[in-house]
């Protein structure tokens, strides 16, 4: 993926949107002014804006509230991934040192809360659209009820698949979703684009998480992104699961993983049992399942250049290695 | 106060909003609904959603908004009470252990999350009233920008007057505002009745604040509520900024709280500052003058046993011992 072809063909929108973030979480206390800052000045893919805005514009025509919508997700999305440091006690974020591990979890909490609420202000400042706030606060409670069934679940090892599938649709999907029907909505777009936005989106985040969840058994960790990760936490995902589905082992391994802080040697045990039952390679087939649907889901939309890029968006997807 | 009373009068609506709390904050998650459950058996003096309640009756009359409005505001306190546990490190709350001794502070966090986002979806639920959103999430922002100028001041130990009256706006009254706001406009008041209840809520909510920070001083353990964490968490309240006022020891008592990680025994020296100095009753002269321009802020409402009650409250709140 190009992020910079993107980036410029997004032009002028993209610009204001990133102003639009600078000047909402600007503050006059000098610690939150600062962090904010530092934030922005190492923003990561900017996955949700980018495909907020692709979506307006292969939808109808973007206006302010395409911007708005833009930023608006992506700040939720940070909003989270603050709170998230806090929850998995991570020290690092995108390569640095996470806001926890600079400030203490008080202030990460504090900061995330303070994303959040800008983040509302943006969408509540949006011309009056009746679901739009509303959408967007279920995705709201959407994060924190996947964030808190992951955390039950992870001590009693008995995730289902359908579990699995809520917890990522929640964590994962519903803030794909709210960016890009919101996008569509903005720009104008037919109820038929609106549902096609909602497919598309709904299916691009579920193969996003899925791809995340296969990097942790299958990453390289020369590129910077720690695997493992998801074992030693006790959580159940799809590899996981799939290497379960075929095997006679069910019990020993679930109870492995509930045991897993006081073995620390069982996380490097169930990561062969799923190598050993092929649980990356099926887990990538139904990765491949989802990314068809996504680009099916896009099929009502008129051809254009951003069209085209939402496709190749949830392609690289399958093959991105961070 | 007569909270039974209070409540009594506020009949059907307290039932109804209640219920509509217990609705939202329902969960097919078990621990998250479990912990709901738990947290609204324990509710403390729910003083927000009486207000709301009152000043929407006292202002003209009250409908689903007032309903929803009056369980929002307190399902945002409650919010950001489970944030502060994480922020100040709390086990207790309300006498009983806090989320976060219970659950941890990830789970504190991500509980925080839902009832914050329970609040924005019930707000956005009421009818297509312009500012409610705006204010709301003013108020969301007011809150988290008012902790962090609090942390940020706690560690140079120069907090002016000016500061300590921005940070218990932003941390108490600006709620106080947006939920007498939001009552007096669901229940249709004119501009002027929206007007009294904002000057009202926000000098009540300023007087309630010095009231806790002259509690931290002045109040008695054995009631429940521990004494002196202000000035172990370095926090400059009301009373040591009187204190300070009329003394020449201001460079070595703000040394001695930048110090006082190191030297826990400076924590009683700067109390005895404070007494000798007659910092309590200095704040109460102020906590005073916030109680009169609340009660003189209601002088536009029409004659109404709310409106007593709502002097009632604020009166009240000088003499409360906890």
């Amino acid at each position: 993926m190009d992020r910079r072809r993107i980036i410029s063909l997004l032009d002028p929108e993209w610009t204001r949107m990133t102003g639009l973030m600078r000047q909402s979480l600007s503050s006059c206390v000098p610690l939150l002014d600062k962090t904010n800052c530092s934030i922005m000045d190492n923003m990561g893919k900017m996955l949700r804006p980018m495909l907020s805005l692709l979506m307006a514009r292969a939808c109808g025509k973007p206006d302010e509230d395409s911007i708005r919508f833009a930023a608006a997700s992506e700040m939720l999305h940070n909003a989270t991934l603050m709170h998230d440091d806090v929850t998995d006690g991570s020290l690092e974020r995108r390569g640095r040192p996470s806001v926890m591990s600079l400030l203490g979890s008080g202030a990460a909490v504090l900061i995330g809360d303070f994303w959040l609420s800008k983040a509302v202000e943006l969408i509540s400042s949006s011309g009056n659209r009746d679901d739009v706030m509303k959408l967007f606060s279920k995705t709201l409670s959407d994060l924190a009820e996947g964030e808190i069934l992951q955390m039950e679940k992870a001590g009693t090892a008995d995730t289902s698949e359908e579990d699995y599938l809520r917890i990522i649709y929640c964590k994962t999907a519903s803030l794909f979703e709210a960016t890009c029907v919101l996008g569509a909505i903005s720009a104008g777009g037919c109820p038929k684009y609106i549902d096609a936005a909602r497919s598309y989106a709904a299916n691009a985040g579920i193969a996003f998480q899925i791809k995340d969840d296969i990097l942790d058994y299958a990453g390289d960790e020369s590129l910077g992104k720690p695997v493992g990760v998801d074992v030693a936490e006790q959580k159940i995902t799809l590899p996981l699961l799939e290497a379960l589905k075929s095997s006679d082992r069910v019990e020993e391994v679930r109870g492995m993983i509930r045991d897993i802080r006081n073995h620390p040697d069982y996380c490097s045990e169930v990561r062969r049992f799923v190598y050993d039952n092929h649980g990356i390679e099926k887990a990538a087939v139904r990765l491949d399942g989802f990314i068809s649907r996504a680009e099916e889901a896009l099929v009502p939309l008129p051809a254009s250049v951003e069209k085209d890029m939402l496709v190749e968006l949830v392609r690289y997807n399958a093959f991105r290695r961070v």
